[in-house]
C-alpha cells in the first residue's frame, strides 16, 4: 500500500451488467485493497441529463449496494454521495473564476454536441444546458477537493483529469501553490467482455447480461448468446466463442484449460457450453447477489454507510475549502 | 409596509462617492424602511475580476459600514456577506442544470466582450473566465434563494432579473411550481448627480467627490468643481450650475430656494458658492462619516452584524434548498 490517494466517481445511470463488473468494478475494488480511495456516487453529474429524482436516488442506492456487495474495502475506501458534500458546490463556484471559457469549449462531450448541431444546421448550443457545459469544473472540484493523486479513468475520460490539472494550475498560478496536480491512470481495455451478439458488452448495443439478475433470468440471457451453427460433434475454436470469452472472466486457470479442451475436442454442443457458463456465473455471483439484494431491501444500511463516508470526506474537503476561501476572499 | 420581499446586492468594488450615495444608497435605505429586505455584499461576484483577497475583504467592510452608517434599517434588513451563505453555492450548481447555454450567450456583459474581441480579431472568448460567463446563474441563485419579490436595479442590470425569471421558469417547468418570479424595479435616473466636470459623477470619468473623505479633502475636491468664468457680481443660472445641482441633493426646500436666489441676484462668486456647498455637505455627512469611521476601526462590530445577517438569511435559504434538493435528487 503506497500513500497515493485514489479518486473515483460512479455515475448513477442504471442497472450494471457483467461487462461493467469485469471491466470497471473489479479493477476499482482491487485498487481499493491497497490505496486510500475516495469513491463517490456522482448524483450531481446525473442532473444535467436526468430529471427524475426517484430514478437518480434509486440508481445511487444500486451503485452503492453494488460496490459493497462486490467486496469494496470499506476500511480503505470513503464511499459517499457527491451531493452530500457541501464543499463540492463551493469549490465548483470558486474554480469557475480561474477557468478560462476556452477550456470548456474544448471539452469532448460539448464539442460532440456542437458538431452534431452544426451538421443538423441548428444553433450550435441547441440542447446544451449549463450543467453539461460546466461539468468539467464540477469534475475538477470532485478531484481537487480530496488531494487526489490518481484518478483511474477510461480513455474517453482522460480529458477530465487533464482539465482538473489545468484548472489546478490556473489557481496555483494566481493564488500560489494550493492544489496537487492529479494523474490519470487509463484502464486497460483488455478487460472488456463481449456481449450476447459478440460485440463489446454495452447498454447502447442492448447486448448485456445483467450482473445481479435472478438465476432464471440470467440463464435465459445466456441461452441467447449468438453462436455459429456448428453441430455438437464438431470441434470449436474457443477464442472465437463469446461463451468462452465470458467464461474466462469468471473461472480459475484450471477450469479455463478444461473448458478450452472441451471446445477443441468436439462433442460439446453450444447448449451444453451455455449451461456450463451459466452455472459458473451463477455460482460466482450467488453470494454477491444475495448481499446486493439484502442491501437493496435495507437501504437504511446503505444510507448509514454513505453518511459515514460523507462525514469522512467532508473532513478532508473542509480543509481544502478553508485554504481556498482564505486565498480568494481572505476569510 | 407591504409584504413584498426586496433583494439587493452590492458589489464590493471600492470607495463610494456622493453620486452613489444620492443615486443608489439613499433610495435603497428608504425602501428598507418599509420592506423586508435582503441585502448582501456580493463578494463572490467580485471574484471573476478581483484576485486580491485583502482588497475584496476591505471593500466588503466598507460597503457594509457605509450602509449601516447611512442609516440602513437593520430591523427590516438582513445584511450579509454573500460568501457566508452555503446555500447560494448549492443553488447555483443546481440551477446550472436547467439553464440553457443559449441564455448565457445573450448576457450583455458577455456579448460586450465578444464584440470587443471580434473587433480586435482575437478569439471571441479571450479573457473570459467561467466566473464571468456563468455569473447570471449565481445572480439568479442570489435572487431566488430568498423568495424575492422585487429587485431594484439600474437600467443596465434589468437583464439579470429577467434571466432569474427565465431560470425560475425553466425550473418550475421541469420540476413543478417552486420559485416565485421576481420583478425588477428600475431606479429612476433623476437622482443622478453631476461630477466635478459637470458630467454624471462616475468613477470612470474620475470626477467624483468621495462620500466620506475628511473635511479638508472634501473641501479641496469641491473647490475643483468646474464653473464658467462669470464674475462674482454677475447673476448666474443655478440650473446650469454643478454647484447648485449638488447642493439641491443635500439641502431643505427653504435652503434651496435661498441659494437659488443668491445665484439669480448676482453678488455671489463661485468661490463663495463652493464654500456654502462644502459646509452643507460636510455638516450633512458629519454624523454618518463619524459612524462610518468608527465602524471601519471596529470591524469586529461589522463582522457581528454580517454574521447575524447570514444566520437569518440561511434560515430562509435552507428551506429553499431543501425544496430544490427534494425535487431534483429526492433527498
Amino acid at each position: 500500500m503506497d500513500d497515493k490517494i485514489i479518486l473515483t466517481g460512479i455515475k448513477p445511470t442504471g442497472t450494471p451488467h457483467i461487462g461493467n463488473y469485469i471491466g470497471a468494478l473489479l479493477p476499482l475494488i482491487k485498487m481499493s485493497e491497497n490505496h486510500k480511495t475516495f469513491m463517490f456516487i456522482a448524483d450531481l453529474h446525473a442532473l444535467n441529463a436526468m430529471h427524475d429524482a426517484k430514478e437518480i436516488r434509486q440508481h445511487t442506492y444500486e451503485e452503492a449496494a453494488l460496490m459493497i456487495a462486490c467486496g469494496l474495502n470499506l476500511e480503505n475506501t470513503v464511499l459517499f454521495r457527491q451531493s452530500d458534500i457541501d464543499e463540492v458546490y463551493k469549490l465548483t463556484e470558486f474554480l469557475m473564476n480561474v477557468t478560462p471559457k476556452g477550456l470548456m469549449n474544448r471539452a469532448h462531450s460539448y464539442k460532440a454536441i456542437v458538431e452534431k448541431n452544426t451538421e443538423a444546421g441548428i444553433d450550435i448550443d441547441s440542447g446544451v444546458n449549463m450543467g453539461l457545459y460546466t461539468y468539467p469544473v464540477l469534475m475538477a472540484a470532485d478531484i481537487l477537493l480530496y488531494n487526489s493523486d490518481i484518478v483511474p479513468v477510461g480513455k474517453d475520460q482522460k480529458q477530465h483529469v487533464e482539465f482538473a490539472r489545468d484548472i489546478a494550475g490556473y489557481f496555483n498560478n494566481i493564488y500560489g501553490e494550493t492544489f496537487k496536480l492529479p494523474e490519470p491512470i487509463i484502464g486497460e481495455d483488455t478487460g472488456y467482455l463481449p456481449g450476447l451478439d459478440g460485440r463489446k458488452m454495452s447498454k447502447s448495443y442492448d447486448n448485456t447480461i445483467p450482473l445481479f439478475a435472478p438465476s432464471n433470468e440470467l440463464k435465459k440471457k445466456i441461452m441467447r448468446i449468438i453462436t455459429d451453427s456448428k453441430t455438437p460433434e464438431e470441434p470449436k475454436n474457443p477464442d472465437e466463442s463469446t461463451i468462452f470469452q465470458i467464461y474466462k472472466a469468471f473461472a480459475t486457470p484450471d477450469e479455463i484449460a478444461g473448458f478450452r479442451k472441451m471446445f477443441l475436442d468436439g462433442g460439446m454442443g453450444y447448449g451444453t457450453a451455455k449451461t456450463i457458463l451459466f452455472e459458473k456465473i451463477d455460482s460466482a455471483l450467488a453470494e454477491k447477489r444475495a448481499k446486493y439484494e439484502y442491501l437493496m431491501s435495507h437501504t437504511d444500511e446503505i444510507d448509514a454507510i454513505l453518511e459515514a463516508g460523507a462525514q469522512k470526506a467532508r473532513m478532508v474537503a473542509a480543509k481544502t475549502i478553508a485554504k481556498v476561501k482564505k486565498k480568494m476572499l481572505g476569510l
